[in-house]
């Protein structure tokens, strides 16, 4: 709660999540849009297949694909919207000087990535040191989770070794991958490769030359993002042999050269196209806290190395929720930095005005080191939707600010939708609205109420757009492509990502130009815009959604409603845990 | 030929379009890529109708158009084209500070309208003074053009007034649109309109008081820009009727600032979609040359008023070379300028990414003061795809530059693709390297041979993009739209444009991120690429395609190769005469 990502153009704004720190486990599905036209029941596998079988026709699928579209809330909302509004393409957010007085520091991106963490890491132990009354927002849990401090503390001691800890990593991986407890949190990890890397790790130590704060952690990594030696699958069967990781990605690299430990790749949801993170071929990785529950997707098995515990920090990729939401339904922090912030190289490229790499973190300052290491500008010179923006690529301004929590801590504006935010369940209510009281009480912290227009426009502009530009991606890849190797719920997904018309995603921009200004005038209104991070509670892992992956619609529509502005305007957004 | 356009980022670079002086009356059609597909012979009347009857039919049109994607080039070269590279959205040159050296002279956005063509009128005034043996490529006409400065000096010494020259110039207009010439090239004009506009322009010069060197002088608008008191019809029977004109565009507000008389709108093809300017609701321009010819589109009007000596300028709308094309087939000059650089509000947004308003003049010089008076940031305040891009709208840097021909005019090295630029018929291709090497005569100038890759695949990905624009900024107003009031061409053009994938559009935009390179590539060898403008000589006006529109697309295929880099990449571009 006391530390933020700086967006200047919106001063201090942030998406605050709230949610329970109990484990709500819940599902959404990109697929919101069809559950209206289709109405499956839950995994209704027979006809989900029989479905799919004919929508793959080529001219059947077309006229099938027609009437689906028709007079559906898309044509209506945006296909004929009437609009003003050119597209905006991309949702940059400049970096800006602002000052943000005496209580908030900067770090340059112009430092090395170890300079950036040992920065972030005196302002985060300085921050701590000057908070006695700050555990009113500290949660407790079932788990025993270290933090980033917590290793470099015993590591420096000498009391514990990164080899240790990487022994009973390795052996607290094998056991949460076996039969007995099946928690499916990785698709990919070698013992040899992160026994290597501790030992180097430890040698660093006892020459009393670590790297940084980060030296010997342990971080998974989402197998959406390059991280040698692993094949990157991006959850499918196929993936990896189309396009081989040839290095490491730009943010891994960058955590690889603090020091980290880089322990394998983590589960998720097939292509990244569903939150449930229910996988019909590495297996669906579990909820911590209830193993016959979802972890949440699309970053799911991230979501569980984090909450059990096995890693302080692990990386996401966020299109829509897909840091946050897992990160909610595992009582975690889940931070989506503002688009751009960390370099997108590596990382599959399935959409390109969407998508973030986003940080899960057991504490909101452990995901901040972690952002401190991977963020700032690529040094990787390859063509980019930004070559021609000169602004955004010149600019070696900050990235990183906070607020240290004292006497003089300033007044936060908290705008809120109420409509909005009270459309989840009773429980989920009752604690985020228990949480803006604590912030009153304990900082005085206001809440505005605001409107916020359209945003059900927005999040159809946004599955327009993410679902575009991830057929767009994969087309020539799934030309070739046997479709059968992918679950059901994927290929109805991708039946109806090629199905977009040209129009239908230029007006999504155009939507996505007029959100913009509305989202403006709420910031000059307020600093941070809060909601619960997911709408309803979750339910338990169906034996036939296993095998053909997660076709749930109906829950899905009721949660993604909190995640999209994040994603669609580029905004900064956090869940953390409150109770 | 001794002025250009300054784009920093290219230093000197223009497309630098030559063509011959007589008049070759030239069609091409948006609509290429069809032609391959469907193989209309031209203007086949009754086939056409039929055609476009079972295209507009909602569930037969959707497969018939799905038959004509199919194993098209478009579907091969951009739907599933394998690229790397990013979605360049748009073709933005940022400024730039370039020292060009002395021979050229900055003017700054920063100051008024009248004040950059006061600078831009002295600096070509020192240019010509300077320059006796500048004859080599002055064009010979047999129309009696006037030149800006020619009204201005005849307007000073008192011999003549505005009021003169607009009485004339009503009986001019009356007299070529009716019966017995019937050249076409108003689609609105108000006589009592124009003689206000020039008494108080001729009271200006009573006084010695004129604004500036364009007070009094005639200015044709294109009837795509808005102009009070003037509806915008675009060309068509309906448009006005959805959107009416309010006020003038910034463009023409800029122009009415330095006092100059706006005389009404000039015909164009119907939506801009073809360049032939056959419009079946309005009449066909005709080419001043040859009225038995087109003046060709889809600025077609205003090529014609500017060829027969009507007006010393005129503006026109370059989504694909609708500035350029019909620039060359009347033997005037044509300039479009680098995207972004007049402001589009008051225009038609037909497209977002392509389209520029741009000039035709009768002399290179007379482009630039239009230029000069029109360029610059737009004060108006309205949601633009630039306004998250702070350095492109804060930066109130140069948007004019020119050589001086002097002894020490640099050595500019022209690229020419020897395939490319010998791809038209041979009167234009002699005439064209006439040219060049007159220029390596007369001035040194040196050719470079050069090779541009994929200008195939840059035609078919702007061919999406313009496509997909129109489509969307029409839905609303199309989807209540009576179809039969619109020609057959423009019918058939909508339908191709509605049907294009979201797919389609998002891979054109990385194939524009990869033209973007290349051509990146090509003016680090040479400082402007040099082609002929057109590919063949025209053909006369059909009967038939008068009523329905113009539906040649075998002859607009050979034509549009020479322009697209222009629109699809933003980069400036003139096409001069040459002989």
């Amino acid at each position: 709660m006391k530390s933020y990502d700086g967006v200047p153009q919106f001063s201090v704004f942030l998406k605050f999540s709230l949610e329970p720190v109990d484990p709500i486990c819940i599902i959404h599905h990109w697929s919101v849009i069809i559950h209206t036209e289709l109405n499956f029941s839950s995994n209704d596998g027979i006809i989900a297949k029989i479905f799919v079988y004919f929508l793959e026709m080529k001219i059947i699928g077309n006229v099938l694909l027609y009437f689906l579209k028709k007079n559906n809330r898309i044509q209506k909302l945006v296909s004929f919207a009437v609009l003003e509004e050119s597209p905006l393409y991309i949702p940059l957010h400049p970096y800006e000087d602002v000052n943000e007085g005496e209580e908030s520091k900067w770090v340059h991106s112009g430092l090395s990535a170890t300079e950036r963490v040992q920065q972030t890491k005196e302002y985060c132990l300085q921050s701590s040191d000057s908070t006695s009354n700050d555990k009113t927002m500290t949660t407790t849990t079932t788990f025993h989770r270290w933090t980033i401090m917590d290793y470099s503390r015993a590591y420096t001691s000498g009391n514990i070794t990164p080899h240790m800890v990487a022994e009973r990593l390795v052996s607290a991986i094998m056991q949460s991958s076996g039969p007995e407890m099946d928690l499916s949190f990785f698709i990919n990890y070698e013992s040899q490769d992160i026994l290597k890397q501790a030992t180097a790790s430890t040698l660093r130590y006892e020459r009393g030359e670590p790297i940084s704060v980060l030296d010997g952690v342990p971080i998974a990594v989402k197998d959406e993002i390059d991280c040698m030696p692993y094949p990157t699958t991006g959850g499918t069967k196929w993936l990896h042999k189309v396009r081989p990781c040839k290095e490491d990605a730009c943010c891994v690299e960058r955590l690889r050269s603090c020091g980290a430990i880089l322990v394998g790749k983590t589960n998720m949801h097939e292509l990244g196209a569903g939150t449930s993170g229910i996988n019909p071929h590495y297996g669906t990785s579990r909820n911590p806290y209830d193993p016959s529950r979802i972890s949440g997707g699309s970053s799911s098995g991230s979501a569980g190395v984090v909450c059990a515990g096995l890693c302080p920090v692990a990386l996401g990729v966020d299109g829509g929720g897909s840091v946050r939401m897992p990160a909610a339904l595992c009582g975690v922090v889940g931070l989506k930095p503002s688009f751009g912030r960390i370099p997108h190289s590596g990382v599959i490229p399935w959409n390109w005005t969407v998508g973030m790499v986003g940080i899960l973190a057991g504490t909101v300052e452990d995901s901040l080191i972690a952002y401190a290491a991977m963020s700032g500008e690529a040094e990787v010179h390859q063509p980019t939707m930004f070559s021609n923006i000169p602004c955004y690529n010149q600019q070696p301004k900050l990235y990183l600010s906070m607020l240290r929590p004292s006497n003089q801590l300033p007044c936060i504006k908290l705008a809120k939708s109420n409509e909005w935010f009270n459309d989840c369940s009773d429980d989920i209510r009752i604690c985020c609205l228990r949480a803006l009281d604590s912030l009153n009480k304990c900082y005085g912290w206001e809440t505005v109420e605001v409107t916020i227009p359209e945003i059900e426009v927005m999040r159809l502009a946004h599955y327009v757009t993410i679902g575009s530009e991830c057929a767009t991606s994969l087309a020539h890849h799934l030309e070739k492509q046997d479709k059968s190797e992918s679950g059901v719920d994927v290929r109805v997904a991708l039946s109806v990502y090629g199905a977009f018309n040209s129009r239908d995603y230029l007006n999504a921009q155009r939507i996505r130009n007029r959100q913009m200004k509305i989202h403006e005038k709420i910031f000059d209104m307020a600093d941070v815009i809060v909601t619960p991070t997911v709408g309803i509670t979750a339910y338990e892992i169906k034996d036939d959604a296993k095998e053909t992956g997660e076709l749930d619609y109906i829950n899905g529509a009721a949660l993604v409603r909190y995640s999209i502005a994040g994603n669609f305007l580029g905004l900064p957004a956090v869940t953390v845990p409150v109770h």
